[in-house]
């Protein structure tokens, strides 16, 4: 059993999801870890992690919509000084995840036909993001 | 340390939670790793995993209309080729988790008293669901 | 490559975020695995996990008060027995983590600059929360 790590860089250009199946399967084909387990993790909490389908652009738009209307449709916020997209952000980080396991096997992510791994980015203004993964296996 | 693979088949009919602690307590015994990680993975953006309480079955159904409430109370969708009930399963999916990560020891899940696994089902329609699921330890 | 597991037992006086940071911290340094994976798991189904901001505590009463207004906005509830508190703390979990995976490189949680780790209490009365941890490295 071995173990290995990479940290990613997503740059994103305001809210949204942003995938990166590709790069987290490629970390794995890179270590010859055939099976294990993957886990991501994102070092931010006004950005967040979300599996979801790769297939319509219009779902990751609803989504992001969806959203955008929940976390600013509640009791007026406190935290303001970082502005008005802030405290949103730390509440849809909240509800979604903040990392995901996945296992891994014959050297393939265990992801469904429509699965993708997302960024969702929360901020307006771009950044540059980091998950951070973690591969256990042999 | 060793690890160990297994995908459960879940079937579902119609929107709520469906219980598989006893599935993955079964997994676990079988392999015989006394101390570990079990890690589930839902291999679907319609179905989410979530653990909740196992006793009164009124706090399932509770969930479940309160999920069934806040995904269709946002605005409308673009998302909508494959029934009103895929967008609303999306977020209901975002909203909850794809992945769940449980200590083993002394052989059993390090669950709380009232604490049960479930796969959460999103859409109206019968369907067949895996969880990947993921055991290392010793 | 190696295990360790503790749980960590956090005192709550009402709704609202516990941070636990340090202590998990010093269970990693503890058991002296430089580089590897720890699984935090909460053992209840009215408390729940989440990374949030740890600098302007603002954040925390914000986050607060949106998942108070959300767990009581939607349609009435079946499971009232426990108490008025009690079906909202279920959506409130349901609606946040019950188990979060961080990986760990040379001695340290891969938290980014703002990251803590919170038990977010759900119901009214004080209660004594437990939190199984798992690391497994080397």
């Amino acid at each position: 059993m071995k173990q290995a790590f990479h940290t990613l860089t997503v740059s994103t250009r305001g809210p949204g999801l942003y995938e990166f199946t590709d790069k987290a399967e490629q970390f794995v084909r890179s270590e010859k870890i055939e099976n294990g387990l993957l886990t991501c993790f994102v070092r931010h909490t006004s950005a967040s992690l979300v599996i979801q389908e790769n297939a319509d652009p219009d779902v990751q738009r609803d989504l992001q919509d969806f959203f955008a209307w929940l976390a600013t449709s509640g009791p007026e916020f406190r935290h303001t000084t970082e502005g008005p997209d802030d405290m949103p952000s730390h509440i849809r980080s909240a509800l979604t995840q903040t990392s995901i396991g996945i296992p891994v096997q014959q050297g393939k992510l265990a992801l469904g036909t429509w699965q993708g791994i997302y960024l969702f980015e929360h901020r307006d203004a771009p950044h540059r993001r980091e998950v951070a993964m973690h591969l256990v296996g042999e």
